[in-house]
């Protein structure tokens, strides 16, 4: 396999320290780049290429699992940082030999891919800069793709313009929107559960579920990311992506095959199903939330660059419905926040326990009140998939109890999933779009949340306070009961 | 609760040694008998009471799962010996004088269980007997039952004929008929599983199931049993009785209610739902053998009171297909032995891997033919339930795995689960019938057992050999074969 220059715009940033070059460093150190691959990195800072290798360096020895070094090196010599500002056309002319004499020097055959690792507001000004400096052409066999990080854009208005301006220069196979989450082994292995098992998809629809419950919650606060944080929330960051992908992984139908249109097409179903909100239902349906400070905890006002009355929501819970057959009157149950009790990403099946066979039923409500059958899809810091079930107790008595069969991925000795990141940049240079999102996804999940977000949502009415280290408002757990279920990941 | 007089026929046998006293020890160490109850045992032995006492009290010790006998003194005062000779008329008067000062004596009132753990030419002089020495004229309030071993009868007629002969005796609500396979932990747990969970029922059909394994294994030989077995073989010592009765619960329909006559229904509905096989069915869907000796391993010949030709099969395996819509075409698939590789009792369920929604089915053969999702019922010595499914390797390759999520019940610490026969004896107490099996249920099975026996059954033909430790001849794989299975429990 011939090798491909990546240019990584935004190569000072956190993420390419702290994620990129970790998983670059991982996938090197498994053989899986071509020789010939190089990165070019460029950022606005002033740095000598030493200097920043010497960053690179140790942020891989911080960040990355492979607790293995001796391959550093040899990775670090692919690597070059070039200065330039993101606006500055000129700059990307001198940026243009940079790649060009690699070409030589790298004996790739002219792949480029750019991986847009900035803020959204430079995505257009980046792309059309690479345009205009002939950056982009390239020769007849070697291909070019873009890389671009999320958010995509701040709102569906947004998202639009930035799409519209890439779709003039690149085409939509060559535009591979991130949603990092797709990339984590257990999110991948939803579709795989579903439909390389015969056990799962026949319960799988609105006869067997009665709600679904999707948490992905974090104890960390904002920490310096209150400039982004402020003109964004939880909704925008977290729901409108991460959150709604999961989503629609989850209840989505069957597709037609495994190729991604095909997959992308019944995931984009699920999202254009999804019921809208009237102003009424918003408040029924959604609860928003923002941490305070307690002792040395900085409450969200507290933190760098937030405005003192700033009602921007850093917890949301929310009940969707998916308005079709499979799903019709199915409870969606989201929350994701900060400062939360604990750190977890998880998928919880509540099957419904009144079904017509089910001759137990007034036994186990009489007893205890058992749990009904849950399945959990444990996608962070567990790795797993868990099954409640009922069974009786080993005694002479007729009690019924509750057990769980477990499968716990990375408890097995050895076991480390690969970093996200390491999965989608080698579906990147390979070509692979299956884990990237594809405009009408990202269209779709941004008029849901637009809907909600932009006409009916009454901050001032519905935002409460929290404590940090609880599980955001009461109101999150009212919301609950007022549908006759609980939050099952506590 | 009032106690019971508890005649114990068989009182010096092996079963009333390890099996019923323990278990009845066991009850009273947790307080589930009642204070006035009493154990008149009889045997043909003649035993000084006090000897009696001692044998039982040493077989307690050694066969009481509970290490605890500080109540072994209070339990063996509820305990008489009786000599008395089951066929003399006479030693029954006598009896009754002594369960008569009992009833006094012991202050319950009246209630007797006549316990016949005796081989089955007895149960019907026992039971005239009892009749005519006027044991059985009780007092209004009080009750009579009778727990019957298994086998019940040698065949369909002798069965047919004790039957009779104990319904002009007993009503069916006071006739027991043991199969002690229905009073373990696990077995009880069928019905449960099925019917007290969600996710199980809706993939318990043709549609979802390929196949269903019922494997018990020993791995002793016939040991002192020669007599016995010899008469009997596997087919009519396992099948007819415990494998018949497993196979009821797994393939029942969902009965109305939990109320005995319901389960009962609908166990015998799928007995009688057993395809007959023809004499060329028979050889095609049937697999007999008979262990050989090796180094210091005697063979079956070898045993005491084996016939020196004798053609009675040591191990049975077995294709039986239900004849209704639920399960048309799926086979079950039985097998029970002794000699076997290792002692095991358990239930395979083989999910389909063909089904429309399965994406990966293609890809799965490709990469390397896992197996189906296996559920297992784990009856001994293992006792729990297991799920093997499919799920992505943790890496950034799409290589699907399989892995088993697992509830191991004799896992936990401290937990015991009761001996098949506590729960079996508690439930005479009490009158419950749920885990005995009704007189249709039996003359079902029998029916089953007898036409293949009987009438089709090419013992020289059919009967092949096996090496101790292996699991039955090399014929039981390749039935699988020629159904394109293979067997699960290895």
């Amino acid at each position: 396999m011939k090798g491909s220059t990546i240019i990584l715009f935004g190569g000072t940033g956190n993420l390419a320290y702290k994620k990129l070059y970790p998983a670059f460093y991982n996938l090197y150190f498994e053989r899986q780049l071509a020789d010939d691959f190089k990165i070019i990195s460029v950022g606005r800072r002033d740095l000598k290429v030493e200097d920043y290798k010497s960053i690179v360096r140790s942020n891989i020895q911080q960040y990355s699992a492979i607790n293995d070094y001796t391959m550093l090196d040899g990775f670090i010599k692919h690597l070059v940082y070039h200065q330039l500002a993101f606006k500055e056309l000129e700059d990307y002319k001198i940026l243009k030999n940079i790649i060009d004499n690699c070409v030589e020097e790298c004996v790739n055959n002219g792949n480029r891919i750019f991986y847009l690792a900035t803020a959204p507001d430079y995505f257009e000004v980046i792309a059309q800069n690479l345009k205009k400096s002939g950056i982009l052409e390239i020769e007849e066999e070697a291909f070019k793709r873009i890389v671009i990080e999320k958010p995509f854009g701040k709102n569906l208005e947004d998202a639009k313009k930035i799409n519209k301006t890439l779709s003039n220069i690149f085409q939509e196979s060559e535009i591979f929107r991130t949603d990092h989450y797709l990339g984590k082994s257990m999110i991948q292995n939803i579709m795989i559960l579903r439909f390389s098992n015969t056990i799962f998809e026949p319960l799988w629809n609105k006869e067997c579920i009665d709600n679904i419950q999707i948490t992905v919650s974090e104890t960390i606060g904002i920490e310096e990311r209150g400039r982004y944080y402020e003109g964004t929330g939880a909704l925008r960051d977290m729901v409108q992506s991460h959150l709604l992908q999961v989503l629609a992984l989850v209840a989505m139908d069957p597709p037609k095959s495994l190729n991604t249109e095909d997959v992308r097409d019944e995931k984009v179903k699920v999202l254009r199903a999804m019921k809208p909100f009237s102003a009424k239902e918003v408040a029924n349906n959604m609860v928003l939330g923002q941490y305070y400070g307690e002792s040395d905890i900085p409450g969200y006002h507290d933190e760098n660059y937030v405005q003192e009355n700033s009602l921007t929501e850093t917890f949301v819970a929310m009940r969707v419905e998916i308005d079709n057959p499979k799903w019709d009157g199915v409870g969606f149950y989201i929350r994701s926040g900060k400062r939360l009790k604990r750190k977890v990403a998880e998928i919880v099946i509540q099957f419904k326990d009144n079904l017509p066979f089910n001759l137990y039923g007034e036994k186990i409500k009489e007893q205890n009140n058992l749990n009904p059958n849950l399945l959990r899809i444990k996608i962070q810091p567990n790795e797993g998939v868990s099954l409640g079930f009922h069974i009786k107790e080993p005694s002479t008595k007729d009690i019924i109890t509750e057990k769980t069969m477990d499968f716990c991925q990375n408890c097995e000795i050895n076991m480390k999933s690969p970093e996200a990141y390491e999965k989608l940049i080698l579906d990147a240079l390979t070509g692979d779009q299956s884990l990237y999102t594809r405009w009408d996804e990202v269209q779709a999940s941004w008029g849901f949340i637009d809907k909600i977000s932009q006409t009916c949502l009454d901050r001032n009415r519905l935002l409460k306070t929290y404590s940090p280290g609880s599980w955001g408002p009461s109101k999150s757990d009212e919301l609950m009961k007022k549908h006759n279920v609980k939050w099952w990941t506590v």
